[in-house]
């Protein structure tokens, strides 16, 4: 019994991937697991989190963070069920997030770990929209695209965990919202997800429909996407536009991301681009986490989750995400609580 | 004696330039001036300026102004002495400048000039250190880009008209000051200028002079120029860098300007990228100018002026300062005071 619960399955990086991942470029292996030491806890597992920023950390490219390196556990928020606590902060049973990786179980810092009120029903949500993907939405759409009531927002990537979120934010905010998704399902989607209109990148006419959504043109681009999607949303912009760089998942599996941007259309347009990495918003989680769970309590904000089953099926997860076949937030359920 | 004070010399547009413009591209003519009607005054040219968004306004491609169209007086700010007053802001004998075009006389509204006080001496200073260019170093440095004490401010055009002012200012602010220019004589002026170090972009070994003159990195980066020459400074730039859009003078005789810019790069450095028109700031140029004004008669901002003689040479002079010749603000000297 002890050997069993000692193990620990990972999915790590086998290779680096060269342009679009590969199931390949993961391994599947199996660990011992640690002792959790003063002020750590041993937390097991219960969902871990897909999202495209991971693709950044397979990449040696400069980045915000340091790159993983051949055989290290895929980086990832998780939640998970601490089994042995010795810190104070956390008692066997407790719920907690935290950036544990693509693992069955973690020793981890109780200081780097969020615990999960049972109010955050279902738990997952800690996970997106009251977790880090809602984190994203909240402090990238009112702290760097700053909305005023009336503007239009347009976002890309609408239907995506971070944008199913930034359009009920703005919504909420008084805004005209224009959801920018890949294929009718998505689309659809974005009308549960705050927007006023959706409209389909892989349209031909996606550029007219564009126009036509916003007669008073842009006045907030939340960018995910990047690349030819943002190059058609740029000439609509309005005088004194925010553009919020949150990603650019268009250009992850490019061996060199591509030049997308004109600068001087910030002179046209009196203009702002800016980006900006959730964890730097760390100190103000608390007053955003809390805002964000009750709009979730009052049926404010919803969402959809796309689950995927079992550990080993991350990459699989993430190679589909990529490639946009998921529909709501992508997740891959590792175990059952109390099991 | 009637008939002559009644004529007025202008340069208008010929012909939209396409790529380069050529001296064709303009044309001289001579025609009646009007009559000061109430509220307005006839202003006598001293002095004509000579810049590069003059270029943008002889396009129809979409900016922030309506195009000129064949036929126009070239649009410039202007110096001359007030003839006639139908307003008791403006007296004759009193000097104002104003957006009164490349033409020896104009009649304008009395509203839309500046009078430039006797203190300003020269008082070609009331068209660039104290006038627009200053003015735009002044708003795109302290308001767009925000430097703090000790930031590396970084600026390419950094002798020409604007730039030579912004790393005047940038130094006054306690910053570490980095001038990119075209030529070991613009180099050497930008020592001058407040620059610590001057980096010739014509020189083979740029980018790596430009590491080295960077070692803390680059905390604001005031772009005059885009192109090559900013995709250089793009790649070492700090977390929370601040990009000033203030002028792409390499795109502007493109057919259609380039993508030059990755936007992913203001995630990897939470950076931000803003472009401004330093008409925008109208309502604060009284204390902007005051400001400018001391610090230029405490010895605190120095300059220096390319002058061209005579109304009819301004295109030379323009096309000259597209290709980088002029060596300080471009001028163009039409008529004495008083003559």
């Amino acid at each position: 019994m002890a050997v069993l619960v000692k193990t620990n399955r990972r999915v790590t990086l086998a290779e680096r991937p060269v342009g679009f991942p590969k199931e390949s470029d993961f391994a599947v292996d199996e660990v011992a697991v640690g002792e959790p030491g003063p002020g750590e806890v041993l937390v097991r597992t219960l969902w871990v989190s897909v999202d495209p920023y991971q693709r950044g950390r397979m990449s040696e490219a400069r980045s915000y963070a340091r790159p993983l390196e051949r055989g290290d556990v895929i980086t990832s928020q998780s939640l998970g069920e601490v089994v042995e606590s010795n810190d104070r902060r956390f008692a066997p049973g407790d719920l907690a997030v935290g950036q544990l990786g693509w693992q069955e179980r973690a020793v981890a810092r109780a200081g780097s770990l969020r615990k999960v009120p049972e109010a955050v029903d279902p738990p997952t949500l800690a996970l997106h929209v009251v977790g880090q993907t809602g984190l994203t939405a909240y402090f990238g759409l009112l702290d760097v695209g700053r909305p005023r009531p009336g503007d239009t927002v347009v976002v890309s990537g609408a239907a995506g965990a971070v944008g199913q979120v930034v359009g009920q934010i703005a919504k909420l905010m008084g805004c005209r919202t224009v959801g920018i998704a890949g294929g009718p399902d998505k689309c659809t989607d974005c009308t549960l997800y705050g927007y006023d209109i959706a409209i389909d990148y892989k349209d031909e006419d996606f550029r007219s429909e564009l126009k036509a959504a916003c007669p008073d043109g842009v006045d907030v681009y939340f960018d995910n996407v990047g690349g030819d999607v943002s190059g058609s949303v740029y000439g609509r912009l309005n005088v004194g536009a925010r553009i919020v760089i949150c990603g650019q998942i268009s250009q992850y599996n490019l061996e060199r991301p591509d030049p997308t941007f004109v600068p001087s259309l910030l002179i046209v347009f009196r203009a702002r681009m800016e980006g900006f990495l959730v964890s730097d918003y760390a100190h103000r989680f608390d007053e955003a986490a809390g805002r964000l769970a009750r709009w979730v309590a009052e049926g404010k904000i919803t969402w959809r989750e796309d689950v995927t089953e079992g550990l080993e099926n991350a990459p699989a997860a993430f190679i589909g995400m990529l490639r946009g076949e998921n529909r709501g937030k992508a997740l891959v359920k590792v175990a059952e609580r109390g099991a």
